[in-house]
């Protein structure tokens, strides 16, 4: 009854928050260009001006609706006279979790204006989640992990991981923020990405909420809810043709919203298992990401003359011992398409899903690109969720 | 002892973001410029481009140290087994600071890029104070006021505010956060002014360490001590003649950490006489503010042939009567000058406390400017201290 009481008013607030954000949006468009936020659509014919780095309207939208919640959901407790009751360690989560995002969207916007460098987008979440680190050693401190059945012979049934454990949860919140930010690139994928993602968690959460660890889930649901709002507010702009980019803001808030509920309510794996096409970018791209083979500033899709969309090439002079593995790797998978040129060099597609997807179904115009790619990250959450609840039976003891 | 080794770790760290603060700075100085995150210095003949928003960096450096001194101030709670003695509620009011601070740096950077309108800078800081509210609502809620003794005939010895001192918390937030920025404008000034202040809370907590409230000092200290290293920094580079300027990120910041320690740190009252030049300016400048007067964009004192500063006028052709009222109560106590023009209009001096110094000391050089306003904001704060100390004792029982 409780928690269903709390969804209502979440469902309530966010409503609100979409029509808030979905009527600002329009408004913004010209302070944005007038502060030089703008980008030129690399995809398109036109040389319009779309203004940049929206996440921060959605951002901040989604922070005012959680601080306009907070007073409702712990309200009852507030009203009580004895202080001794107050749910001190969800509030604490609460406001650690907020903490964080709002760090990330800070670092965002930073990088956005200022065009960071790769240390600071490294360095700078890894100190953004410590607070949730100190929060997860004061509220739980397991850093136990369950084996699966086939490895208990070498592990046994638990293994406690201890610091490891964090070090883990630190890296997963550097992961999830730079994970969506790297596939990107066509209209309206960051936004439509972190939506499904998002509903996958919704759904997950609302299946859980029957299980032991409700007040987990129901705060997963406190963040979920509104994120899914204000994305969905967003996407209505930045879907093809896009009226507004949404920036590394974007990619940073909705990355770290998912660490956040990932690691507080505790189902870090299971959130992981809906980033799927997020890690398998991220592997595909790592001769790129460490310099192995050449990496061009812009890997995103080039447009052809008859105005679809086709894999973009890079070349390589001197590729070094491990650039070649990679590269005899992934053509043994059939996931890369190399030429050798006259003079030696080697050319090969950018190492994206995007560009992958495109060399195996051929020249696509953007947005029926973008629909194949959001059909591979819905397929990917329902294989998560089959992975996630009748597989996980072969490997644990339900 | 315990008291005395949380102030050594953070005096250890702090001397430690003062010096990353210092020495990043310069190296970020092109990287605002070609972001467009620059300005001209209004008071100077020359015309080079001053890199702007560098609050941003100092903000950034901030957080930074708190989140690393967290785990040290907490650390020995958090290596005992037993939870329950873990202090929630301190470290609630550190989450909750700390996430108020980061928003209006947010707030902050967001205004120097896009220039916010005035309904936002209202609005924004009030929702981003909700957090503490919630916070004191949950670990004080005392709204009860003790009164002065030559008032308690008619109030009685103590007035419960109750709402009413969460809506005065919540103003405050407003109020510290615009102070300093309408305060400003020659070099120098907002980190200075800032500066003296936080040491003037600075001493203040040091001297009722030894009273009954050593947590909630202890509590300011955590934030001051770090605020005045990277201020101390920061100014190194915005003193005349400035190589940058702050930006608005600066002052929202400055005044978000001064209001979060003086509600947390139950001290808003004497936090307060500190800012007793801000209030100053802020009531000179009401006419304008309210738009009495007609007030132009900058209200920044003119740079006269001779190369020093004079007062800035402005015209104002259709004065309302508030308007005509406030003007003579100002001519009464003789802080305003004003001439009637021979088409009837008035033309008085832009209503700032720095006009009104260069009208009582005549032309000076902006250096000296800075100088004697921060004379004043010295001889304010000891001031503070007289009617804390010796004269609170004819008001109150000590």
């Amino acid at each position: 009854m409780e928690t269903l009481y709390l969804i209502i008013i979440n469902v309530i607030l966010s409503v609100f928050a979409f029509f808030c954000t979905y009527n600002i949006i329009p408004h913004l468009k010209s302070m944005f260009i007038s502060a030089n936020l703008y980008g030129k659509d690399l995809n398109k014919k036109s040389d319009n001006k779309i203004p940049e780095a929206f996440g921060v309207v959605t951002g901040c939208t989604f922070l005012i609706t959680i601080f306009l919640l907070i007073p409702l959901i712990f309200g009852r407790h507030m009203l009580q006279n004895d202080t001794t009751l107050f749910p001190h360690s969800e509030f604490v989560e609460m406001l650690a979790a907020l903490l964080s995002i709002c760090c990330m969207l800070l670092l965002g916007f930073a990088d956005d204006v200022l065009n960071l460098r790769w240390r600071h987008k490294l360095l700078l979440p890894t100190i953004a989640s410590l607070p949730l680190l100190v929060v997860y050693y004061i509220n739980f401190n397991s850093t136990t992990i369950i084996v699966p059945k086939p490895f208990r012979d070498i592990f046994g049934i638990s293994v406690n991981l201890g610091l490891l454990y964090y070090v883990y949860m630190g890296m997963l919140a550097v992961f999830c923020t730079n994970a969506i930010n790297i596939l990107a690139g066509i209209n309206g994928l960051e936004t439509g990405q972190s939506l499904i993602i998002a509903i996958s968690i919704l759904i997950f959460n609302v299946i859980e909420l029957s299980g032991d660890c409700v007040q987990a889930h129901l705060f997963s649901l406190h963040f979920i809810i509104p994120f899914i709002s204000v994305t969905f507010a967003l996407l209505k702009f930045n879907w093809y043709p896009s009226e507004v980019f949404v920036g590394d803001t974007y990619c940073y808030f909705a990355g770290m919203t998912f660490a956040v509920v990932g690691i507080l309510g505790h189902f870090s794996k299971t959130m992981l298992l809906f980033f799927l096409p997020q890690i398998f970018n991220f592997l595909y791209s790592i001769p790129q990401l460490f310099h192995f083979i050449n990496c061009p500033r812009h890997r995103i899709p080039r447009l052809d003359k008859y105005g679809t969309l086709s894999p973009s090439y890079t070349e390589c002079d001197n590729i070094s011992t491990i650039g070649k593995m990679c590269l005899k790797l992934f053509s043994i998978f059939k996931i890369i398409h190399i030429e050798e040129k006259s003079d030696g060099n080697i050319k090969c597609n950018n190492l994206t899903l995007i560009n992958l997807c495109l060399l195996k179904i051929g020249p696509t115009n953007e947005k029926t690109l973008t629909i194949i790619l959001l059909i591979v990250q819905i397929v990917c959450s329902l294989f998560a969720f089959v992975i996630r609840y009748p597989l996980a039976s072969l490997f644990y003891d339900v």
